[in-house]
């Protein structure tokens, strides 16, 4: 492998030869068996049990180095492997193997008048390039969910976390030469030029079908502004729950509180609470007072602040913000059509949740409300391919555009027709 | 309406403002019921057929200036409107009517161990951008499909049929009117400057969330290339047919004749034979012959002149050539093997037809070949989003993503998830 190259143009080069490799690879693994694949699957898994040692050698380097250079402290955690997340990562490759697989599955047939029986068939999408920061277990994660779907893969791993993305890759290619696949089928980007990112952006030459970019906004608004080619992400995840004044009131406390407080960091987080202002006299104490006792931060309108007056002033830009924090924004809303507007103004489409017993209210939220995941009753941090039964996500979508919410397996296949006739001629 | 603008900053402001417009009428549309679509679209049609004089006398206006600026023949045939294409017109739109509503249809169904059911329910895309040619009909055709998918449309016509298709979008209007639908949920592009493509191919400030060309190749040549959203195109129709050894053979030559010969100028017209070698001494000359009697001129390769010496010679060009004329190219090839060898290499991924009696053969074909339609003993010129029952399309899209074939009402939706709960949260 080249760890460092001279010129943009060798990039360039080395880029265009990993695209045309791709290429090459993405034939015969559209029509690899199953059976095949999850040899292979499970092959990585056992190779990168046996390689537990070599693994963190070589995470224990990107440690070193990540210390060096001052990297923080979720940022190291994310970085650093133990024996216990090696175990983890070869056990989420076995549960991949597991998954059914989606290439050649029917999704619809029918027969036409004039005998011609037509079948939509799901088929790999091609070549996924995914673009990621230092988290080494997405080189396994998305490399093996990738290979489940048929598709080719080029994956572009932080710099930050490169001597474990490599350790890890050889046990997938190891696993691909047991199953006789291609092991260009998932490819490495053996550079950390930052070029090397721009070359995939372009698509390299019609190779990549669709870019997944895993890590912070600041990469995937990148991603979103300069790919040329379609882009499975979602920026954030400004989260809404509306209690409507229908609300089982202490249903409302244990979502609400598992919805923000659960885990502050994931996309599925709420970050605005928007109340009914017919339930101001009942709802808004109780609520606030549950989140203020486990540490969430208010930061409130002042309708709100002169019921609970520990909050603190919200401003505009608070109904703009993903906290990932334990802070939450709190406002008023005119029932369902209120909150409606408001999340149609300030939301990221991403996950809104309606706390209601009122089915009419449930109904219009439901309807109009334009966003990937909407839930009733339930906490937003179900926003989550594990937590839909899709198994293994490689991340979530808001786009519109062939996948969104959670995209798993199914979600990174595409679909063709097969007609059979009995020699048919259009009239 | 303005029929020229002064600079490109003011179609820049303009085409912007459309964009806005489109936003806005894009959610009064997504929620509107399938009534009030369906009263929209016949009023449409009747306004159509109530105002047929008026589009007849703007037609003939866009119909002289095409024979003064010297325009073809089948350029001119498809501008010209008489009182049965008007009436057509009208009876299209009617038909879009008569279609399923997909917006809210379930597409999936399933509920979690923890008691959450999840929904999976079609939504409008949003906002669609076409850009065609000087084919007025296009106006109401695209217009309609894409309002009964719950989508705001623009339509920015060619410059050519500019009277005939404001007189065509007046009606239109008039139906949304009645209806009480936003107006903006069908804009005609005001003018006829081309900057205004280049305006809907940067997607209007992400109001655009798919573009559709309908026209030549050179226009979808440049939707491609330059559009910074997606697009649901094909660049060409390569398509071929296979004829195995195991063909039966009165078959084989009905079906490659209709394949070809039906109709030449579409896109699932065949372009490109592709026979088996094992049946040169018993497919080869007939089904040659019935081509060559039909009017259909050969261009074949040298084993192919050695059997049917009245065929001309094809160069390298010929396997990548869209005729769209009464031509088609022919070379032997080994077995299912080779034919899929072939298509790989050459094919625009659109339609491919297998003539066999041997299944196995055909599953290969099927499973190898990867291009949007395939079909086993019928003609390519099936491949149309009325033959496969969707009703009316707008267009027949060879990319991966979203929407593959014919694209149809279903085809131009979305989808969102709806969980209901009963107060879960997540451990």
């Amino acid at each position: 492998m080249l760890d460092a190259v001279a010129t943009s143009d060798d990039v360039q080069a080395l880029m265009l030869d990993i695209g045309s490799r791709a290429k090459a690879a993405a034939r015969p693994l559209a029509i690899a068996t199953t059976e095949q694949k999850n040899r292979a699957l499970h092959a990585m898994a056992q190779a990168i049990l046996d390689s537990t040692d070599v693994i963190l050698a070589a995470n224990a380097v990107d440690v070193e180095n990540g210390r060096a250079s001052g990297l923080t402290g979720s940022f190291m955690d994310r970085l650093t492997l133990d024996p216990g997340r090696v175990a983890a990562i070869a056990r989420g490759i076995r549960d991949i193997a597991e998954l059914k697989d989606p290439v050649g599955e029917v999704i619809a047939a029918w027969e036409r008048p004039n005998g011609l029986k037509i079948e939509r068939v799901r088929t790999p999408l091609g070549i996924i390039g995914v673009i990621y920061e230092s988290r080494p277990n997405v080189t396994a994660d998305a490399g093996a969910l990738c290979l489940k779907a048929g598709n080719a893969v080029i994956l572009r791993g932080g710099s930050d976390s490169v001597h474990s993305s490599r350790a890890i890759h050889a046990c997938l290619v190891k696993g691909l030469e047991k199953a006789d696949l291609p092991t260009d089928a998932i490819q490495l980007v053996p550079v950390t030029d930052r070029a090397a990112v721009g070359a995939m952006l372009t698509g390299l030459g019609g190779a990549i079908d669709v870019i997944v970019p895993r890590g912070g906004k600041s990469l995937v608004a990148r991603v979103q502004s300069e790919a040329r080619v379609p882009v499975f992400a979602h920026l954030e995840g400004l989260c809404h729950v509306y209690v409507d004044r229908s609300a089982d009131l202490e249903m409302a406390k244990k979502v609400v509180l598992n919805s923000k407080m659960r885990r502050t960091g994931i996309c599925g987080a709420a970050e605005t609470l928007l109340i009914d202002r017919a339930a101001v006299g009942t709802h808004l104490a109780p609520i606030l007072e549950a989140l203020a006792q486990a540490g969430c931060e208010l930061r409130a309108s002042p309708e709100v602040q002169a019921v609970f007056p520990e909050a603190k002033s919200a401003t505009e830009e608070d109904w703009r913000t993903e906290y990932l924090d334990a802070v939450i924004a709190v406002t008023l809303v005119d029932g369902v059509d209120g909150a409606i507007g408001h999340i149609a103004k300030y939301s990221s489409n991403h996950t809104e949740a309606i706390l209601a017993e009122d089915l009419t209210a449930v109904e219009r939220f439901f309807n109009e409300v334009d966003s990937a995941i909407l839930l009733h009753n339930a906490s937003t941090q179900f926003a989550d391919g594990g937590e839909f039964g899709m198994g293994a996500e490689i991340g979530i979508a808001t786009g519109k555009m062939h996948a969104r919410g959670p995209v798993g397996v199914e979600q990174l296949t595409s679909f063709k027709y097969r007609v059979h006739g009995a020699g048919q001629v259009r009239p």
